[in-house]
């Protein structure tokens, strides 16, 4: 399956300063950027799994700047559900992963503290344009560790 | 002084979720949003000061999903720094603080684990629209307790 239109995955820069550290969100210019309509955070709570949803019309750019997620990704292609990928992010393995509409996707914290995700969305928060399903509803082992 | 052109602190909401809350960032018709140039964190390591920085173009939304930081604003008036006001900023008073171009700005985190701040700009980082000044650069008690 070709997953070029689906998702893409970009490294993001850590600068170690010596009172902390800045790490790289998105600019404007970059991979993935598809506008901005809102930022938010979703935090996620150790070994908390936020799953599945689907946005008809939302990029989004994630980014873990705390903890360790694992994000799945699924494509629903003739009312069947077919594994794409799935991506673990943290500062450890800092990437900038943009999701684009039309891709089920959930995530899980495995790491034993709370993490933190940040979305730069190109649209604002809208509750008609996503689609959610109940984490049963796509068989996927999230007890696998990578 | 009036303050309205150089700073605006707005509340942000935090919504519980089962899994992890869902914290606000700023949406592209919010108060203080003025374009989206580039989204980026600073940690701040316990006890460390970041100062003293002016952008002359930079807009900045400030948010903080992790630890207490306290923002200190002056403003250079007729080769006089001047005290605007010291902000602080938390889950527990969890605020967006617009800073406008031409402020002095620095910030402590004045918790005892490492804060995290996130900045979405109206600009991309450009180091020949920033200046700075060492701490001691500015007369500001960063020991005092609020």
């Amino acid at each position: 399956m070709d997953c070029g239109n689906l998702y893409q995955i970009n490294k993001a820069s850590i600068m170690p300063t010596d009172n902390g550290d800045v790490l790289s969100g998105i600019k404007s210019n970059e991979n993935g950027f598809a506008g901005f309509g809102e930022a938010y955070f979703s935090l996620v709570n150790p070994g908390a799994i936020k799953a599945w949803k689907l946005h008809k019309d939302m990029t989004s750019n994630l980014l873990v700047p705390k903890g360790v997620v694992k994000f799945v990704l699924f494509k629903e292609n003739e009312g069947k559900m077919r594994f794409i990928d799935e991506v673990i992010l943290s500062r450890a393995h800092y990437f900038r992963l943009t999701i684009e509409p039309g891709v089920w996707f959930g995530f899980k914290n495995i790491s034993s503290d709370e993490a933190i995700i940040l979305n730069i969305a190109n649209i604002k928060h809208d509750p008609a344009e996503s689609e959610r399903k109940p984490p049963s509803a796509i068989e996927y082992d999230w007890e696998i560790e990578n």
